[in-house]
């Protein structure tokens, strides 16, 4: 298991999660506690409606990714996320599907306030089976600096 | 229960929900299933970290927002979530917070490609008991125009 420090990271270096695969007892018990509208818990409301069948309510499918984002190989020493920004969801989450997160590193700065800290951001793309995106965002997390590093400043 | 219309809003407008409870047993049981790491699900590692106690994994924090978003009063005739920028997990949030939602309009404009949808920008808190931030960011929904608003365009 890879486990990068700051130093180690290039903006492009890719890293992938999955699949993770959603039934749809899962979709509609996340639903009836967090975001319990027809479309993500009743099926048969759900296939009237424009998405023509169940659907995952969003913060489930970001919940996923979420999950998906610890899992990711090689694997950054994440200190914590930062904050996320264009969070859109293109596509519909529904029973079956398996999901794939991909990861991108963007951007890569040292925290002026936090020497042993560095602050990255990424492109991440959750894909379907059919590797239609579901959900997409840029992500800023921070990321430990190799230890040594800062040890001794020459 | 007002269901407003997107002839009816303005900018500025603000709605409310809450307070949404959150118990240890809860926390530990989401981030079990979507981000088992051990500030989430381990009182005793969780008191040793930098937050001092246990804390809710940031999807669970998201997932409570998006509950919450389905109770604002007065409530929009949402047709679906747009996307969300800026999305920020300020502050921890910990067993026994009691969770309040505020939105406020920032911006309206009419769909140019579906004449009955509005697009609607919202800044959006989520607060503690002490009113302090826990997440903050700006959505964008699609609400429904009043049926009869586009009937006979003068």
């Amino acid at each position: 298991m890879t486990n990068l420090y700051f130093e180690e990271l290039q903006i492009g270096i890719r890293s992938a999660a999955g699949p993770y695969s959603l039934s749809k007892e899962e979709i509609i018990r996340f639903a009836k506690q967090y975001d319990p509208i027809p479309r993500h818990i009743d099926e048969e409301l759900a296939a009237q409606s424009v998405f023509g069948g169940l659907t995952a309510s969003g913060s489930h499918t970001f919940a996923i990714y979420i999950l998906l984002s610890g899992q990711l190989q090689p694997h950054f020493q994440v200190l914590m996320g930062l904050g996320w920004d264009e969070l859109k969801l293109t596509n519909p989450v529904r029973p079956g599907d398996a999901l794939n997160l991909e990861m991108t590193i963007l951007e890569l700065r040292a925290s002026k306030s936090k020497p042993d800290w560095g602050i990255v951001r990424n492109q991440n793309l959750l894909r379907n089976q059919k590797r239609e995106t579901v959900l997409e965002c840029i992500s800023t997390i921070f990321v430990a600096r190799r230890p040594d590093a800062n040890a001794s400043p020459r």
